[in-house]
């Protein structure tokens, strides 16, 4: 299902697949995660895109062919892709597993100039051909259905709560509870912290608790959040848009960060008052998704603590429906595509 | 001298200090450093104010008197003063030292509300009276005059500079090259790392070099950055006022904070591209001046590297032609005002 415009709605193309080569393997998908940036793309949010394009970048699927060299797969192996298939392999970043913050510029799932030229083609298709070295394994713990959403909305939130040295005992501030909201209420759970919900929707209250939550607040104009001055050791911003930051910045503890991965357009600023991060050495942040190494140990960490996305199917045919509800902050909370017939 | 309104010229004012207490020490000053903070507060760019108001946050002195209780000083002691002249004294940030973000607000040396509800005056004057804690001892290298502009703008950069790891191996952007940008650069050499100035004043090349920078890159519209990209583990902006960061996010490495010290307006926001900083993961973070503790050890530093600030000596009556000078960048690089007749 292909975006043949930034307003219109999805709808069939057919097309090849590159040829297997030596490293690939090919993939029969089985679902893909809807992913809030698949909308920005096609939106041209981030920037004036070629179409048609194919977007998703959550997939999940089994293995049906490997190429001559491939070591790490065999056919049948259950297998996810995220959000790259390719990055330079030689920069500092890329030899020390940050793939995505390669400086040379990865190759994105779908919207990138592939290594032969042509632009690459997302997961909300039947099959794809993928290097083994972009590929990951997943644990016959985890759903197939509920691998797909790991692979971009769950590094995308793990790796800061890593990164900012979330664990027990910190105190912790998850702003929108939607696909990456969700999970990083359950991430920061399982790694111990004391986690509070910050949320526009009042009606997700439980579904917060119920995900680890120990506390939930609704944010609306004019909300009184004095109870959670100088609280939380660190802030993870899920919202995909532009928002007030100012309300937030003062609820942190010296030296904490507020770290945003949702952006809403390429033009988008932090907004933030100067003077309020100078008071208490606040910093306000952005992270990236994760590396390869570090997305399969997260979905480690999922088969470890029984941590999985919530998820409603769709059939393919329900896309545009669900993009619909997407933006309407109707997801609960993670729409799967089936794939396979 | 006094401030008698936001825009006219300061003008000499008499007044008495308070009633010695057993913990206080009266100070007669020899030198007061002259701080863009002094000509934003009376501006009323950080709030209004009242009228008439001393400041002048760069006091050094000698001990007069000392109260009944005074441990720490002898009539005699060479002395300075800082940004505060009080703290809470209980929170969990002042019995950590951190005094500057003390949770129920700290008492600055000019324009807060005392503990005696009467309103702060700062240094621009012949003597104050301070509770010892929040005295410094002035190491006997050190001159006099060139010790208060090591209480404000000396602390104030080397505070972040402690904070964000700065050391050997470490490459780190200095952004303005005033009073506090000065004294950056000379105590980031002293730290070990690489430093790189960045200044809208060529003529200012030859000064930076002096002070220890391996770079100098001038900083105007149009201004080509890229030899840089990825360049810094830190970089500490200083300028005083707002000005375009987007040319500077990209200049860091992964996981690098840009640190913003110094603030214009109340109102003024960051302006950051969202997504410049989660591309590399990158922070912008505020930092304000040091603790009591942190500027005695910032204090030793410059005795043990031999680090004094570039200063100009003015007469008391030449303030306000001093101020003139330090708004259209022409202080080199700290005036400093001679008040013992």
């Amino acid at each position: 299902m292909a975006a043949y415009s930034p307003s219109g709605p999805l709808k069939p193309m057919q097309f090849q697949r590159r040829v297997l080569g030596p490293k690939d393997v090919a993939i029969q998908l089985h679902y893909c995660g809807v992913c809030h940036s698949d909308i920005h793309t096609v939106r041209g949010d981030w920037g004036p895109i070629q179409y048609p394009q194919i977007v998703g970048h959550e997939l999940a699927g089994e293995v049906v062919a490997v190429g001559s060299s491939v070591s790490r797969f065999l056919v049948g192996s259950r297998v996810g892709v995220g959000t790259m298939v390719d990055s330079c392999r030689h920069c500092s970043e890329c030899e020390a597993g940050h793939e995505n913050y390669c400086l040379n510029g990865n190759t994105q799932a779908y919207g990138s100039k592939d290594r032969d030229g042509s632009i690459t083609q997302g997961g909300y298709s039947t099959f794809v051909v993928v290097d083994e070295d972009f590929v990951i394994h997943i644990p016959d713990v985890i759903d197939l259905a509920e691998a797909g959403p790991l692979l971009c909305a769950g590094i995308t939130v793990y790796s800061p709560l890593r990164r900012w040295g979330v664990s027990p005992g910190k105190k912790v501030a998850i702003i929108g509870l939607g696909g990456l909201g969700h999970l990083a209420v359950k991430f920061a759970k399982a790694m111990g912290a004391e986690v509070t919900v910050f949320t526009t929707s009042p009606e997700k209250t439980q579904d917060a608790k119920r995900f680890g939550a120990a506390n939930v607040a609704i944010n609306k104009d004019g909300a009184d959040f004095s109870a959670f001055k100088h609280a939380f050791d660190f802030a993870l911003d899920t919202v995909p848009y532009r928002h007030d930051l100012n309300r937030f910045v003062p609820l942190l503890k010296r030296d904490a960060t507020y770290c945003r991965v949702g952006v809403g357009k390429t033009v988008d600023t932090v907004d933030v008052g100067q003077m309020s991060l100078v008071l208490y050495r606040n910093a306000i942040a952005g992270s990236n998704t994760g590396g390869i190494r570090e997305t399969q140990d997260m979905v480690e960490f999922c088969a470890l603590n029984h941590i999985k996305p919530e998820i409603e199917k769709i059939p393919m045919t329900g896309i545009n429906e669900a993009w619909s509800r997407v933006v309407d902050k109707k997801a609960r909370y993670r729409f799967v595509i089936e794939l396979k017939g």
